[in-house]
């Protein structure tokens, strides 16, 4: 299994950020053909720290291939097209294989 | 539910990073009581990117309260102690709320 992994770091505004992201990106990210099971948290700094991040978003697949396939379907296109929207490039992308 | 993630940036040695993390540290982390489950997850930077992370921990528990009791016991506190052995300073941790 694999999941792409998206750290958001911490937007200017929360609440217009929350709006976006939950109501109309996540939508478009469970409309993905492949996609097995999604998991967002927002994320706290330990104390002490700062906030780099904000949102953490898992996105599993089985593998690779199936990765690659949903990325080059209309919906997975649609779901990159949309994260300019409200992230522009304040996001680091992650490719992770689960142990 | 939330977790705690354990971001580890690119060790110079991987090899050896790997066996300490593996064989001695992920068994001190499955013996602390309260946590629910964890996963370990290999990260690859997306193409054109730099490798800025390289291992990325979760680990499931109920609510802070629990995380916290869990912190406190011994086995909590070992695995705590065990992370300057392997990863020093070179890691990110962050809470996450599992929505």
């Amino acid at each position: 299994m694999i999941k792409l992994v998206a750290m958001y770091k911490t937007p200017a505004d929360k609440e217009l950020f929350d709006k976006h992201y939950f109501e109309k990106h996540m939508p478009l990210v469970a409309a993905i053909p492949g996609l097995i099971r999604s998991e967002v948290s927002k994320l706290n700094p330990m104390p002490g720290t700062e906030q780099q991040y904000y949102i953490m978003a898992e996105m599993y697949y089985d593998d690779m291939d199936s990765f690659n396939a949903a990325m080059a379907t209309p919906e997975g296109k649609a779901s990159a097209r949309d994260i300019v929207n409200f992230a522009k490039n304040n996001v680091d992308f992650f490719i992770g294989e689960v142990k």
